[in-house]
């Protein structure tokens, strides 16, 4: 299995890149993890112009040589380029497997919308920096490599169609070209490094949105390192998520084992039982 | 003239009203400035709990006896009451001049989208905090008892339509039920306390919205207390409002006068004309 990856985001590093590498010689030796040139380009915040990677994104997703694309991190910065270069794809990019999150999501988001099947939310090569960070590169290659089941989050149910995004960016992408339909989707949701009244506010956003009513319900996953609010907030993530499900109808289903973090599980998109 | 003072966000403080008590009495004392006793209520972040920032709006909006609804500040909270206050204003609310900005804007956009034609984007209480504060209230008093053309942002076009947000405030209320028709309008934008990133972000979620490319075109406010970006974003606010200008086809129309500083001015919504 060759696996490409780009870095349509923000900056990336060689040093990550060489955890990664280690990582997948020792777990999977049978698969190649090739890092496009692209991901170690810097343009200001992000991993080269959106010039750069638009271009690599495209040039990696349309050369069959590759089976699956990677995204390199997150960060900021794939908004930029998701709409053209996902209309740039060919039949080769269709029929790879696709994993990210948080800032990927406007690309996982776009591709899903088009019809992309073999998509997911999960760990990126930039886990590796973190602590116990291993183990989320070796989920990912489990999942990439063999779709072992041990790398799903555990509350997914076979027969159910599942979506998972960052709350951030899901709210940035709700009524632009990338919004994909979650109807009757379980609709997994994480956080990182925002203040609880920005989360709120955007939870708002989601659930006042009538797409998003129409979800088969929301899961919650970790909201981590909360920037401090002053006064503190008053509530936590699951009591604001509580709050805009009833407020708007939607049905809360508990918690979720996804977020910023080593622990970060592996959500498919759409249909369980289709991967 | 009466004035009614609620605060639908944050905390809001006796001193701010008592310097805008001592402005209002100097510089046009036919003026009463009535502080809803709700406006020095604390609840976590929050000027008083969700029911009592409703029902205090709801009270002032709907008794006869005030001339116009003045917010008393911004910071976080009018998107948690205000689809369900709005549907409990009368007809004395409908007459009502209404001012405010920064997160006040969810409910102005509210009230423009039912329809509400005394509105404007402007000065707040919690503005007499700032150096030069006081400009800023005369300027609020100025519009709001005289319709002074002073007051005005000074390139507004007679016979255009206008409005006036936080990007960050308008971004997110996108899609929900309070999200007004801007369609021919000149939208002014400013913005505060966010990284560039997060601009950048939210200016695609905007500009990517096919509501907002049916506006006249943009003008670009003050994008102040920008926070680090660490690498440096690389581009400044009015190139990042190009940028997405010209990826959506959205006319850029140059700065404007508007920002959450004490030189902050007043822009009614609609056509100019009409007030």
């Amino acid at each position: 299995m060759r696996i490409a990856v780009v870095a349509p985001s923000a900056r990336f590093s060689e040093e990550a890149a060489e955890r990664v590498t280690a990582i997948a010689a020792r777990v999977q030796p049978e698969v190649e993890v090739h890092f496009h040139p692209q991901c170690f380009l810097t343009h200001n915040h992000f991993a080269g112009t959106d010039e750069a990677r638009a271009d690599a994104l495209v040039e990696a997703a349309n050369d069959p040589s590759f089976d699956a694309i990677w995204f390199a991190r997150g960060g900021y910065g794939s908004c930029r380029i998701a709409e053209a270069a996902l209309a740039r794809l060919g039949p080769a990019a269709r029929g790879k497997t696709w994993l990210g999150y948080s800032d990927a999501g406007f690309l996982l988001a776009g591709l899903y919308r088009a019809g992309f099947a073999n998509l997911a939310h999960g760990p990126m090569p930039q886990d590796a920096m973190r602590d116990g960070g291993e183990a989320a590169i070796e989920r990912a290659l489990a999942w990439l490599a063999a779709r072992s089941p041990a790398a799903l989050e555990p509350g997914l149910e076979p027969g159910a169609r599942h979506a998972a995004f960052n709350i951030t960016v899901l709210g940035m992408l709700l009524g632009t070209p990338l919004e994909p339909d979650l109807e009757g989707h379980v609709l997994l949701i994480e956080e990182v490094s925002e203040h609880m009244y920005a989360t709120d506010r955007a939870l708002f956003h989601i659930a006042a949105s009538p797409a998003m009513q129409r979800v088969a319900g929301i899961r919650l996953g970790r909201v981590s390192d909360v920037r401090p609010n002053d006064p503190d907030f008053g509530e936590s993530a699951e009591m604001v998520v509580r709050h805009w499900c009833e407020r708007y109808g939607i049905a809360y289903l508990g918690p979720a084992d996804i977020g910023h973090d080593s622990a970060n599980k592996v959500v498919p998109f759409g249909l369980l039982g289709s991967l």
